[in-house]
């Protein structure tokens, strides 16, 4: 996608192919640069600290990590030291985990000296891949845009919570997808931005990247969507997943419960975006998933920019509030009217997620 | 209620009786100190800059401003005048005017000079109506806290939204009288406190004010509410309410109707506690309310507490976001279980609000 007019994936490799650069995520939205990852080193610290975010991009970032390890060290030993560190970076990051598994098993084999090019190719690919995974999802919620703007023949308005966004990705993004493929065939739509208290991510990444992009949007506190659905404001709801259960719920960023229950209230469709490989078939109910508890300062406190361009980082309630920060909630499968999978659409029952991916295992 | 363990009102006359001193919510909740207003300009200047706020409040505020007015001059002409300025300086204030006019309606038949001492008596008088008013309140909300202590013999979580506490009344608040009446009495109470973007009513004036007296609580992002009452965490739903049309719909601050949605949906009781006096005869459903669009900077930007102690204004997105701000939603009646008022529950339904209306006039 775009920023500042020219196209830009969040992850690419240098020009002496030496190096990766990436989109530098902490300083978004107040400034834009990238930063070059050239070791091993490097990568573990941009994924440890968020320069990189978003589980389809940290896979990505820890894949070329391995790769650029093994240009310094291809031994045996040094191949599982980099897997280890790059896996510790971010524990519970299953696309992590699943790119670095991947890569190690494809080079294991292979000479040492081989090694360091093989998963330098290998990196490329799991990032063409991610692309192409996230523009079908992308064709298969484009139809849905397309038919509203048909039967209401207006701009469209879609609302999305949190960033399931191309920066969060390596392009296109997930929940944004369809939006993006909508804006870029001229389907006229327009985008209502939960600001996804507590850590913000809609008003600044989602907020920075349609705009960077030239799809008009709106930041909304998360507070109000309930109210822009009770006045047919909101068209559709589309959001992404963090898992997906055998039965249908998802969980996803903390609030997208609520607005699944407006849509619900409203008869506003509401859709979860996501590749086929975020259903956990291991479990059932979505309130079997535990939930990540954050630290309550990311309550009490929030960061921004100061009118001179300074980042400051201000208190918002008296000192000592005691506070508690679940990161995700569960939206239960009655309340989704579809999936929007790389695989296409699919109802939100366990039938009909099975038959996705039996038609993977085919 | 208490502030650093000394028992206070949100307002009361100094002891030479010349002025009246109030709380200066300003600051809240970094720095609490008291401002004193001994004349019709300082007492215009509070109420405009939000030095007191809360409809209940600022309908005391300007009973006492209209009394020290006619304290310098309290010929016909000069009545009108100082009326017409304090009902300009919150236009919207539907109590301040109320309580304006009540001043003026027991002042114009008396001569001049005994205009200030009458007006001063009825302002006081005001302030001891909505202390008794709100007490009520609570009465009527206690057993609802107390049959649930009953029920589960352990602490009783109340989840409440925005400030509908003792700093937007002149003591007990709306919503809160039953939890600091069920508190003072011994009844085991917690409070989750939703933070209440965009202007953080909660985080800065309800976990304030709650602290103060000791009441135990925990602050969370308007996010979490859904998933806490998933996971039977939350008991009861406690808010207050600005409006209440004729058949039970209650316009509150914005969000409040995603709490509802989540109340029903979890088997949560949902309560509007509010005066009798809130109900709006003129409007049936609560879609016919007009709510107020708030400034889009209350979106993009946040006001807090920078380490050293200094307060400091950041902006939360990217330069130039667009960004709506309604300041208000509407809960339909069918989701809010009953109304906790000063003359007792009373289900959502119109004619149990009628009834309710009819005690009042025999």
């Amino acid at each position: 996608m775009k920023v500042d007019g020219r196209s830009y994936r969040t992850l690419w490799p240098t020009g002496d192919g030496r190096a990766i650069e990436v989109i530098d995520q902490t300083l978004l939205p107040h400034s834009f640069a990238t930063r070059r990852i050239g070791d091993l080193d490097s990568a573990v610290v941009a994924i440890k600290t968020m320069v990189v975010r978003g589980a389809p991009l940290i896979g990505a970032a820890g894949a070329y990590g391995l790769a650029l390890a093994l240009r310094d060290a291809a031994d045996d030993a040094s191949l599982e030291r980099a897997h280890g560190a790059l896996l510790a970076s971010r524990p519970t990051a299953v696309n992590l985990r699943w790119a670095l598994d991947d890569v190690r098993a494809r080079v294991a084999p292979l000479a040492p000296r081989a090694r360091a090019d093989a998963a330098w190719t290998r990196a490329a690919e799991i990032c063409d891949e991610d692309v192409a995974l996230n523009r079908r999802i992308g064709e298969a919620g484009l139809p849905l845009i397309e038919a509203a703007h048909r039967a209401h023949g207006r701009v469209i308005n879609v609302l999305t919570h949190c960033n399931a966004g191309w920066l969060a990705t390596v392009d296109w993004g997930t929940a944004t997808a369809p939006i993006y493929l909508a804006h870029d065939r001229g389907v006229p739509v327009h985008v209502f931005v939960d600001e996804t208290r507590p850590r913000n991510q809609g008003a600044a990444l989602t907020a920075y990247e349609l705009g960077q992009h030239g799809v008009p949007h709106t930041l909304i506190a998360d507070n109000a969507g309930g109210h822009l659905m009770q006045h047919g404001q909101i068209d559709l709801c589309i959001v992404g997943a963090d898992r997906i259960t055998a039965r249908g719920d998802a969980a996803n960023k903390i609030g997208t419960y609520l607005k699944a229950l407006a849509s619900r209230a409203n008869h506003v469709p509401f859709y979860v975006a996501a590749p086929h490989t975020t259903i956990d078939w291991t479990i059932e109910s979505g309130l079997e998933i535990e939930i990540e508890e954050r630290s309550a300062d990311e309550v009490t406190h929030i960061t921004g920019r100061l009118d001179d361009g300074g980042i400051a980082r201000v208190a918002l309630a008296p000192p000592g509030t005691r506070a508690v920060n679940p990161a995700f909630d569960v939206t239960p499968a009655e309340l989704i009217d579809a999936f929007i999978t790389d695989r296409g659409l699919c109802p939100a029952t366990k039938p009909a997620l099975a038959a996705l991916f039996e038609r993977g295992q085919s």
